[in-house]
């Protein structure tokens, strides 16, 4: 995998796209699927998010203030919905939809290497988290899959259904 | 324009689109494009968005607490464009983009008629505004346009680059 700059990180999650959070407590890693989420600044990058005090991830990211962030491709849209439909109190994700972690840089939680990104993150800031379960991340360092071209995002509609990303258009803009 | 349940309006901004969002103060309307936001709770459904303090509508939206997030099509995406080119302090973005404001039923600032939804908000929560410009807005009421059938969204990318709504697919999920 390849270093990205961190100044670009807001273009992947910018669009919108569901993401895969891993989190790591006890030796044990874990995987979830998160859909709220949005940019906060752009450098270094800082990211909300909501994770349900529902899912397993939730005391994890707490107690451990780490995660990392992974950007599925399209053709991961099965294992996507797979693993929001199964909780790791149960069961052993990485093995059960047979993903492969590897070692992060700065932060505990694994990789993914079927990702064609991975952000590793530490929460920088908790104010909003017994309230709205909403935490701020800061991303430390970048990854993209360099064998992984023009990959296509999926976004969340609801019940299930998932629009994937199509044409690209470029309009005269000063939105950065 | 039609109300839509308070329950479906996460399956509006969850995707990710680029939005508008309208304000007004001491009897001015203004308009600014906006990618950088997210669910939070989906009933009341609560809403978190960055507006930058270098935006013009930063000022009235933390003065009136008031705002209208304004779902654009893909047709609009150069008005989308062209909005967030320019300033509410140098300009009516009403008239110079030639879009038509109706009153909303609870909130002064206007909807826009060419959205295929529109949702009226109000500021709830502040907490992080100074820190990131982080609000947190409830949904006090929704519209859509019956008119607009499957409109596809645009999800921006940087640097003036728009994804826009692809293909749909379902997938067994108990994502709700």
């Amino acid at each position: 995998m390849k270093n990205l700059p961190l100044s670009k990180v807001y273009q992947l999650l910018e669009p919108g796209p569901v993401v895969l959070l891993t989190t790591a407590r006890r030796g044990r890693a874990n995987i979830m699927t998160m859909s709220w989420h949005m940019m906060v600044e752009f450098e270094p990058p800082l990211v909300a998010c909501i994770v349900s005090d529902a899912n397993y991830s939730f005391a994890a990211l707490r107690a451990t203030r780490e995660c990392v962030i992974v950007l599925p491709a399209v053709e991961l849209a099965a294992t996507v919905a797979g693993i929001g439909n199964c909780s790791g109190r149960d069961v052993d994700k990485f093995e059960k939809f047979r993903l492969t972690p590897a070692p992060a840089a700065r932060v505990a939680p694994p990789l993914i290497v079927e990702g064609f990104a991975n952000l590793e993150c530490r929460v920088v800031d908790t104010r909003l988290v017994n309230e709205y379960n909403l935490f701020v991340l800061e991303v430390l360092k970048a990854w993209t899959d360099p064998a992984q071209k023009n990959p296509r995002t999926i976004h969340h509609r609801g019940d299930g259904r998932f629009v994937v990303d199509g044409r690209t258009i470029t309009l005269k803009s000063r939105m950065r």
